[in-house]
């Protein structure tokens, strides 16, 4: 059947029976202040190429535990002022990719910068950012590396890459502090509700169909990966779902979401089987900040509103910040 | 097997025996010619977006018959004087998109224009061009539509609209007529190869893993749509062979490779079992143009280079014309 | 799961939410008006086979538009007074075929009409008939060729055709105008119901498994195509959703069931991910002949009663008719 | 790749290695003489249907063990001498289905039998008659149904079953003993060839696609079932190769083919992945018969020329006999 | 979705609505009887094999019909006094295999019986054991053969093997015969409930996803074979169904537990969609023995609990036994 | 078609073009005196399971970086003097999972130690092991974990523990370490391979259809992952083939073979699209060792010989250490 999960009315009426951890808080909190305290150099330099509309930089911040951090810089070449800023994260697999391959944020007039994903960058375009941590026996994919701990989980050091590359955009002179926004598609969206979820310097946030809300229901609804790499992992190691779900807890969405101050732009996809829509309302439900929309596409799976929704986040972000 | 299709050295050796019809050149003319005849109305509609460093247009021209054709065309919005042209053809099932949806050649320097596709717009990318003309009996698709009159094919009015978009395009006064250029990705890059193969003012082509080239070969090699639909046609009308391959001869890239006078950069990948790399070869080598390079992609299937191969085009192009 | 949709009890609290349009009768009237105003000319040309038992007419008769439309006419080669008469119309995809391909019912003594589908004639059985109209930007397939506009779509041509068989075959000499009966399974079935929803001289219907009814049900519901060509679609074309619904339900089967005079001899599958069993019931709900009967088949699929079905069929109609 | 096989000119040279058996003619003729030996009743009993233009029996005979064996027999109702007879023999899980799901070969005039498939008959048609022996361990399917010993080969009893049918029919009083022809599809085609080996009655044979020719190289060419089945067999089995070849030689449509006196018309689909054209190929040129003819379909799988390949059955057959 | 079937607390309201047939228990034991009537020989020899710890016995017994059915038989090669017994029935498609297939009952000390399943042992394991019985016309693999009598059905030779199993072991001079249990997964289970359901000298019983177990449900939502087997029977013999269900009441797993005596060990998993988790809740809540337990796994499918339920089943029995 | 590689004779004729590295001797000795100098602890708890005829240790070794790795270790209870030993390596994506998981080993009277595979272990069976060591951006599985340079590839690591493996187990006072052989399947057996080509006191290798063997040839023949992963990657990473391609030189199986001095008895199947037979016919006929053997399986996947196999293993390594 089209539809793998809940559709209205019934979907209404779903609320996640997610958790917060009583030192959620507290984790993300000393989390942050660690890698900030270990520090690193950010180097920026400007890259070659044919696009002679934006400038743009090869960026390399510190991440968590100080690991170099790559991501792509782009700015309109003319510029007279303070600029907006938006930074995007990636979706699962995929990396910061050439330059060239998003450019409508940047030909908007905004200064953009796109995070590349630490040991992903492989499956569907390219990354150039290392993992250098290992992990406990996993499944192939990310989404088990670590899991059985919420220090070593993986989603500890990519969120934190995320909060961190803000750190390092926030205070360039060309960027106005006050007009940032980050978003993402997929985990990009689930990385950017985590960002906007700890750093209340980010005043709007923009989740498409974000991924890493709600676990527990995600888990056994999704039809597809990369959730069912975690079903799989249970699937063999029968005896560790407590301890699954319990580091999950600090790293679900749905969790970043009751704690946002942001604006947010939601989408949602009606047939999505890889982040099914219960999940992604779970999160939208949950969303504390100064205001939220969301955008339903009914008859979409996991590719959601695709231009259409790229379309709505410009104006919607245009009419905030420029 | 991950390689579909013949390999070094076996590939190397491998010439199409597609020949080229007697009444090839003017089949092609006189069908030009038609359609230049019959005229009709160019409107330019500036477009509202937010992309402030380009100006879009909504443009329609008549292609075929006189069939009103849509496009996008993105220029710089700051420009001095006349801009070298790129023409872009969609592949297979998309149509022109929104003007977001593909930046690149505005964001370095060109007048960039999008050609929707007739009748398609519909599969992975929207369209908003009608193909306002039926067929005989067909498979679902337009690989059959009209086959069994070459007068009646789908893909003569197709190529017609794009040699009528360069006609729409070259005089504009900031378009420098000696310097059009035209490019796509698999159909794209047939059409491509078409409209430079009859329309001389085309100075550079570039066929991205290029479809309808040497169809005998393609759809008893190619592993799946669209070339199959053909071989589906001849499996349920199994007297029509000879009509059907009749007809396509006056659509094979490999016929249009052999006339065109441009300096061309292919690519193509060696795991394609989409457009099936001896196909591409076949053209290559039949391509009689000023220059010709390929890039050669060997563990890609139909997503061949990808933004590899557009950074290519740009550098390449950018050498050119800029 | 093996029941894709609604199952006995909840089935049977089912009924569509279709309204029929307030202009139904007269979007049709005039439909049918047309083209019978249209004219057009019959041939009727003896075929060459050795089916010795049987004559066989090659048949062209003008449809919608007085476009010119095929189909085999087959009649017991022995015959003594007016034959009762059997429209079949054809399944997704197919065409005729060959006049040996369906024999039963010549066999069993009725004058027997299969009517080519426009366009179609090329997926699992040979057509002759072209659709001589084109399209907006559409998925392969005719569920969405001209969807946008109830005066464009297909199927208002494709059910004209129907009506105006009947009005070719009904005044011919060996015809019985009193006891005319339409059939067809799937797309077949759909058009019987049309037909015998606009024209009340049809005096039976034989919908097997049909399609076409209940669409806002059935497309998300379906698990496979040819409805899903209607979802994917939507999933492009995310904001035409109300004006594809709003064409849709001047060509629903439960519309035309409504307005008959008929009697009825349906059959519907309970594990028919094609024609969903809900949206099949809807229609025999919905039906307002004279008499109605279902047959239902449990543990089938689209393949529904198959030769059982048909057998019930003869049966069913020798009862009535001879 | 859609070529599963050989193509031309390759499959032009090549010749199966399969040798007969010495003892191949005494096995096979002392295993008829045993079934003939046994005897037992025939039965026809008048059935009941709507199909007035023919007359049909529901025969019982003994094949195979004497045990009884269904199948329809068909003939015009009106008919004043004897008639040329047509034996089909039915594909791979199917059964003789119901009366009225053939009657081409009757309504062209001829009588015709269609025998059930012994334990099979529940696939895509009905059966009737229980395969009463057991088997060693097996694949389901019937493919390995005591395949590790010649007398036990669940082929030996279904060709046996196909003599004994033609022993039923010649001699009744409307058949005209010197004109009777067998067919099939697929296993009806490797039937009607062990038939035409076995049995110099058989003066004409219409292997369709034929199933059961050349097994070495069959089994290790074929992409799909049922050949598979033994594949699957000796993939656990893995010391019974020898046993299975030497067991599968006396089943071998090529060995029959050598020793036919009929007349022949076979087809062959280059690309069929269930039953390889080269196997087919091997039959053919295997085939000693008086004479022979292939009809070869390019862009065909194992649906072959389907209604195609009847209409030319019917008309070579037509031409010969009557 | 994941899970295919009930999930809790749904599941824990259903039970089966099979009604166990009133002479049930009349029919399984004038079953026994006859076949322990008709006798057959023990054999019982020394296997040659590298496993110097166990000694390792190639037994044949007389089964259903008397029929030869063989079996390993391993012992700890040290022992001083008489062991417990456990017997093993084997999954679908498999047979007995190697001795050194499984080991671990053994290796703890217990007398271990694999016994072989007549007319598989080829699917995934091998197997040494004809099943000479045939049937009516039957779907690939057992679960239709003979299912339209009870006295033919295969199962009913298969569960009086496994009865004739305990008969052959349990009077041993090494084997204590108050301390038999019987195994098995997947159809392993389901032969283990009945033996255990039908001889009250079976002390423990350890289904582990039993198959067999209300038919009526477990065939309308299993995703998968071997259950489907009987739907797709059904899907051809469109009139059997009322005959196909009364066999399959003397065959459930779930009548057969509500006689059982024994003390019982099950596991269940939650996305199994061969053996559906409610089919097996079905038997364990209908299970009348003297003890039970039920081991859950959420996120398995039919490889259900794997090693941990063969641990788990270790020191359960050990427990019980040792 | 069954068959993805060459067959015979073709197969014959095939050799690998891998050229061992200049320094490959030096890089491994290196490697494995690096990691000796680190140290680290040995422990070897008794485990508590009910297997009564062995004893069981939970062991943990050393490995790579002194990286805890963990194993199993059997033993026969009685036991009167020093064993031969079998080290055992598991194949991709498992673990050593429980100690009751393979007992045959130790049944036929061998030390049998099962090693643990760092990182993996989430698959098939569990595993215990962590992988400490990040990767720069991979595809999910470990084939390209730190494939960019031949120091931080991940087989640098687990080919490493394998040789410390059999250092922790040597010297162990029950061991004979003139009597130690190296065995596993798959992933497994090119573990085997690299610990024989590496460490002459491993007197005997039983590699089963191996993995990582001839990797040019391996990724352009196969057809399944593992070896497609590196496929995958270069598709995406289109520049960096020759930086993989020198890196996998290091870690192949051919050049293991040139150097071992063992005794080897291999197999290989002939229907195998994981391990493709030509890559196994390359490093089996690179083997240098004292003697070689190869067991052949044509009609099998990669199951390959499965309990045939470990069968002959049994008694090719008994004859030579029992």
């Amino acid at each position: 059947m089209p539809f793998p999960d809940l559709v209205h009315p019934a979907i209404d009426a779903y609320e996640s029976a997610v958790q917060t951890p009583a030192d959620f808080v507290q984790f993300w909190a000393s989390t942050i202040a660690e890698a900030r305290a270990l520090g690193g150099e950010v180097s920026m330099v400007p890259a070659q190429t044919t696009l002679k509309l934006v400038e743009v930089f090869d960026v390399t911040f510190p991440g968590f535990g100080g690991h170099p951090i790559k991501g792509w810089l782009m700015l309109p070449r003319e510029r007279s002022r303070k600029l907006p800023l938006v930074v995007q994260y990636v979706g699962y697999g995929g990396g910061r990719g050439f330059a060239h391959e998003g450019l409508h944020w940047a030909v908007s007039g905004f200064a953009y910068f796109r995070m590349d994903t630490r040991g992903q960058g492989s499956g569907w375009s390219t990354g150039a950012t290392p993992d250098p941590v290992g992990s406990t026996g996993q499944i192939p994919g990310v989404m088990t590396k670590g899991i059985l701990d919420r220090n070593d989980y993986y989603y500890r050091r990519l969120f934190t890459d995320g909060v961190r590359a803000v750190d390092t955009l926030i205070d360039l002179d060309f960027v106005d502090a006050e007009r940032v926004a980050v978003c993402g598609g997929s985990q990009g969206g689930g990385i950017s509700l985590a960002v906007a979820g700890i750093d209340d310097r980010v005043k709007a946030v923009m989740p498409d169909v974000p991924f890493l809300c709600d676990f527990p229901r995600a888990i056994r609804v999704a039809g597809r990966d990369p959730y069912l790499e975690i079903v799989r992992f249970l699937a063999q190691h029968r005896e560790k779902a407590q301890t699954v779900f319990e580091t999950l807890r600090y790293f679900d969405g749905v969790c970043f979401a009751r704690r946002s101050k942001a604006a947010a732009l939601f989408s949602v996809a009606m047939m999505d089987d890889v982040c099914p829509p219960s999940t992604v309302y779970a999160a939208f439900k949950a969303f504390a900040g100064t205001e939220k929309t969301i955008v339903e596409y009914e008859f979409n799976n996991h590719e959601g509103g695709g231009p259409f929704q790229d379309r709505q986040q410009m104006e919607w972000l245009s009419r905030r910040f420029l």
